[in-house]
């Protein structure tokens, strides 16, 4: 899958969420770091072409009086032009994925009616279900990062591998897909490691069960319709 | 009152909708245009006390994907800063009123669920909601200008009496105070005219009906309250 992350954030150097982000991507086949603020002149046919050439977008920025940084706005609305993006004048994105990477200083839970901040992450981000409406993109649920700088080394892992699942899995969310990517992971690694290659082989065994019982489901429901 | 419009467009000259917006505001008492575009460099403390100086503020703007353009988000990130913006860090905004004047090219009604665009005008404005909120501002609710190129003269005159009553009125939806408003602009324009001198007249009358009816439901409470 090849990926393109769209990063709108006036001071990239200056966010340790950001900068771990872009070492998360490094590794990531088929992903391109794609930093709008250090663009000086947009080059709108050179845009259009990244984007045409990937299958998964990715808008990846804080929340800035709970919005996107200006640069998104700007190269949106320069770029993602009528012909090029709406659906119904033949646009060129229909059948893409959006993804989008959303971080924030509050705690996940103040994003809810009752919550500090009295208003839910998804409807904040409403505009971009809108625009996906509009241009035939399919939205996947936002991948939320609260309060970065309070991770612990092991929430911070964790985060590495849903955010490189973010950019790759077809289905970010669902189990068997994070499964699948856990056991290439693994392969790259190789074998040489005997608690690795246990994890392995385990998962690999799980999933057979996972599949197997998958099938005994579907002749059961067959029998059902009979 | 004091209203600051702070408005967002990178093509005001070719917008029809802005320069009449303009022609509007000025004849407006206490009225400021403060276009953020054509600013070069942001000078913080100066426009921090443009704002302060306000009792109410504008953002006027058009919607490009869904939101504002790119303008007005820069220009929130630099001045509207912590110490200045939080009602919790003892900020300066709080008490001020907030409106949004917002135009587009879809008809009202493709923005609601079910419409067009699938998504409520109040849902995609939200962010404005939880800046209200986290800077102890009153907002207003919005006054949306959607296809203004349809607009017969009829309805531009009744639009630019709403905008000039969004800008200055407290209450800008509350019948008393447009009539009110009415009121104070015949004055202005004098008794010369026989026409105009009669609706003067004939409102200035039912506004007396109507303060008596409201004496007497008053009396009337009160008795049932005995």
């Amino acid at each position: 899958m090849k990926t393109l992350i769209i990063v709108s954030h006036p001071q990239l150097a200056a966010s340790p969420t950001q900068q771990f982000l872009k070492a998360s991507a490094a590794g990531v086949k088929g992903a391109t770091w794609h930093y709008l603020d250090a663009i000086k002149t947009l080059d709108v046919p050179a845009e259009q072409a990244l984007i045409q050439a990937a299958d998964r977008l990715i808008f990846e920025f804080p929340l800035y009086w709970y919005q996107a940084p200006a640069s998104l706005h700007e190269w949106l609305a320069a770029v993602w032009t009528r012909g090029f993006a709406y659906a119904e004048a033949g646009g060129k994105l229909t059948g893409k994925t959006l993804g989008l990477v959303v971080s924030y200083s509050q705690p996940q839970q103040a994003y809810q009616i009752g919550g500090s901040e009295g208003v839910a992450m998804s409807t904040l981000l409403s505009p971009y279900q809108a625009l996906a409406h509009k241009t035939g993109l399919q939205l996947l649920a936002p991948l939320e990062i609260a309060q970065f700088s309070y991770l612990t080394e092991q929430q911070r892992a964790e985060l590495m591998t849903r955010y490189q699942q973010y950019l790759t899995l077809e289905r970010p969310t669902r189990f068997a897909d994070q499964a699948a990517w856990f056991l290439a992971q693994l392969d790259q690694k190789g074998t040489q490691d005997e608690h690795v290659a246990l994890m392995a082989t385990t998962l690999a065994a799980r999933q057979e069960q996972l599949a197997g019982l998958r099938h005994t489901i579907a002749e059961l429901r067959e029998g059902e319709d009979d």
